[in-house]
């Protein structure tokens, strides 16, 4: 049994991908199916609205539409991490305030990403800000480190200044960026601060230096892989798991990652809709689609997405 | 007599700051007059809700009661040109669409600016779905270089796809990337194309080159010195107006701008609300404050402010 989400913010959630409509408006009809289907391979979290999720391409209004076709559809708030991180503070407290009222876990909040380079004085008075006019005990922060999106990078320094005036709402943080010395850095340095790795490469690793799990993209094709690591790490069998796992990462990320996950979502769901992608994002051609599948069937990956 | 900026989509034109309430929301009052009085030191448009204006730090909202906060005041659409570009098609569409209500001689468009690298198509496609849903023969489109704020550059390549595609709505673009070149080429391989210089620094040669004018953040406190370059850009006077420029604008550029610029506005209107950031931004420490002050009367900027 999956525990909850809301006791312990840990283990393995997709970034959820989001299925557009030809016009491309988000599909929500698919996208509450990947979200059951999600669940049901062993994610514990959902982190939906996030960079996979294309949402900084979604207005405000469209992204409360898609938290309210998740109630609607009796997706657990408990289960929910949505980002909620806009350059605009008004918005990202509209965001967050909407998710704590779902009863969300927790959300994933971005800086403000338009400015650069700003101060950790600049970072923390953003954040600062967004705290206090949420004004809610209930609010569980995760911060949401991704520098090769933002041009914003989030510093021991900024974490410390955030944890020392808001202990028991700044818990954690998902690192997209990619350097594993980082990951255990904040993990000596910063005990009970949950660090979610935002590749699957650092799953196994980030566990065994003291944090919390995973955030990444390709869980929404391969949560089942992510899920043994997390419910093994502990066994003789986990460092098998995380190469399973690795292999499964470095066949995707030598192609276009939201791109060939959404070609991946079109072939195993049969709905041609998943190719779409908001501009600036492009479908992958057909070349690159058909190497991308010559690839993925090289390392067996099919009995993944139909376990 | 100022030309219509809508019959002739060129001169010097001020990114203008938006002071703050307490609150952090902003000052329409001070706002206004701050508008008039532009217009008054000889600007011939106002690009509101830009870089410098702290647009992206406002909600959507904010951004169109701003603007009906102009058109209220009876500032005359047809001298604005407001920024309009966010990460978001359905954001930048309904900005842009209130933009032409309120008869703007053209928009600001920043690209989406959440990922990075995207390609020439990919920003064609965003660009080409925010034309064709705004579908409105008025729009004119100045397009938005300033790479160091989005991560996206705007290619020779890009800008003329979209020249063949959409001849007449995009016009022309402000280049905030600081490379002189880079306008000389546009300039020189897109006859009748716009180019508008980001830095006062290239005022003159950038008219000289073909190119159409400035629209600054130093205007916003010598668009008089600007002004009258571009009254006097043909005449032996030209280099010695844009040397008095430049020496404003490179005392300016060694402080951080937006906050120098709003420090410069608290000390010659006396309303200390100019001094309020919407962070991440923040404002200058009191002793920066004062070697700004310094550097300025070293160069008897006073003049300029009263002019």
């Amino acid at each position: 049994m999956v525990e909850s989400l809301k006791e312990n913010l840990a283990g393995v959630m997709a970034a959820v991908l989001t299925p557009l409509n030809d016009d491309l408006s988000p599909d929500h009809g698919a996208w509450i199916d990947h979200c059951r289907r999600l669940l049901a391979q062993g994610c514990n979290g959902l982190a939906v609205l996030g960079t996979t999720s294309e949402a900084n391409s979604f207005s405000v209004e469209e992204r409360l539409d898609m938290l309210d076709a998740l109630a609607e559809a009796g997706i657990p708030g408990d289960r929910l991490v949505p980002g909620t991180g806009c350059c605009a503070i008004p918005d990202t407290v509209r965001l967050s305030r909407k998710s704590l009222e779902m009863g969300a876990a927790g959300v994933l909040m971005l800086p403000p990403f338009y400015y650069k380079p700003v101060s950790d004085d600049g970072l923390f008075a953003a954040y600062s800000e967004v705290i206090q006019r949420i004004g809610d005990s209930r609010l569980k922060v995760l911060l949401y480190h991704i520098p090769q999106n933002t041009g914003v990078p989030l510093s021991l320094g900024l974490i410390e200044m955030l944890l020392k005036d808001y202990p028991g709402t700044v818990v954690g943080i998902k690192d997209s960026a990619g350097d594993f010395s980082n990951m255990e850095a904040m993990c000596g340095k910063f005990p009970g601060f949950r660090v979610f790795s935002g590749s699957d490469a650092f799953l196994l690793p980030v566990l065994r230096a003291g944090g919390a799990g995973s955030i990444t993209a390709c869980n929404n094709v391969c949560a089942d892989a992510s899920a043994r690591v997390y419910a093994e790490w502990e066994t003789p069998e986990a460092d098998g798991r995380q190469a399973r796992l690795g292999a499964i990462r470095e066949t995707i990320q030598a192609f276009p990652l939201i791109e060939s996950l959404k070609e991946i979502m079109a072939r195993s769901t049969g709905h041609d809709g998943w190719r779409t992608l908001r501009p600036p994002l492009r479908p992958l051609t057909a070349e690159t689609a058909k190497q991308l599948a010559d690839a993925l069937s090289s390392i067996d990956f099919t009995q993944d997405l139909a376990a």
